[in-house]
């Protein structure tokens, strides 16, 4: 049996998985915000705005800070590192499953050259 | 307002949010697999491992196919092609506002230099 204990990469796979929370993290890629700005920028209540940017920070991809009366957030970045690690390690294995079906193929053109040849 | 249409990667990135899911990404890189192998070697029941794989073959990132009396899962590749793409969108970004952050700090550090040497 394979163990994965990795409750923080689910976490930050579930954030990644809506295409607002993905917008929010490329505006702040490009710029910090706060979430007034955020949600004018989606056209979303404050109200939902805040509930995306709380799951973008418990699953660590955004850091939030009250400054005044203003809570501005900022890209956090480990967890996304975690992330592209994992699929690093992924595609490594993807890209060698390939280039093994690329060599099946080849030689299944050779000997098919070398069949027509004997013909 | 930007607008970011993308269910299928709404749908990858959820797929990818458990942690046996990413563990039969894993397995399946390196050698295909029926759905009872997978559900023996994740210690699991076949119905949950189906769920798994249905949820899996839904976002693209696996193939199934009847052979016989056995499903066998091989890798969908495209899918996750689309995942990292945007990871690597989001990389870049990421690592230019570090870069900035450094050079600011770099600047901090010179002008403080600077300021003892004045002392």
């Amino acid at each position: 049996m394979v163990q994965y204990a990795s409750t923080q990469l689910d976490g930050a796979f579930a954030a990644l998985s809506d295409a607002t929370r993905r917008g929010v993290l490329e505006q702040l890629g490009s710029a910090d915000a706060s979430i007034t700005q955020l949600a004018d920028r989606f056209d979303m209540t404050l109200t939902g705005m805040k509930k995306h940017v709380r799951v973008l920070e418990e699953a660590g991809l955004v850091r939030t800070e009250k400054v005044g009366r203003v809570r501005n957030c900022t890209l956090g970045p480990q967890q996304l590192a975690d992330v592209n690690a994992w699929l690093g390690r992924y595609r490594d294995m993807w890209e060698e499953r390939f280039a093994e079906l690329d060599k099946v193929l080849e030689d299944m053109k050779r000997r098919e050259k070398s069949d027509d040849r004997r013909k």
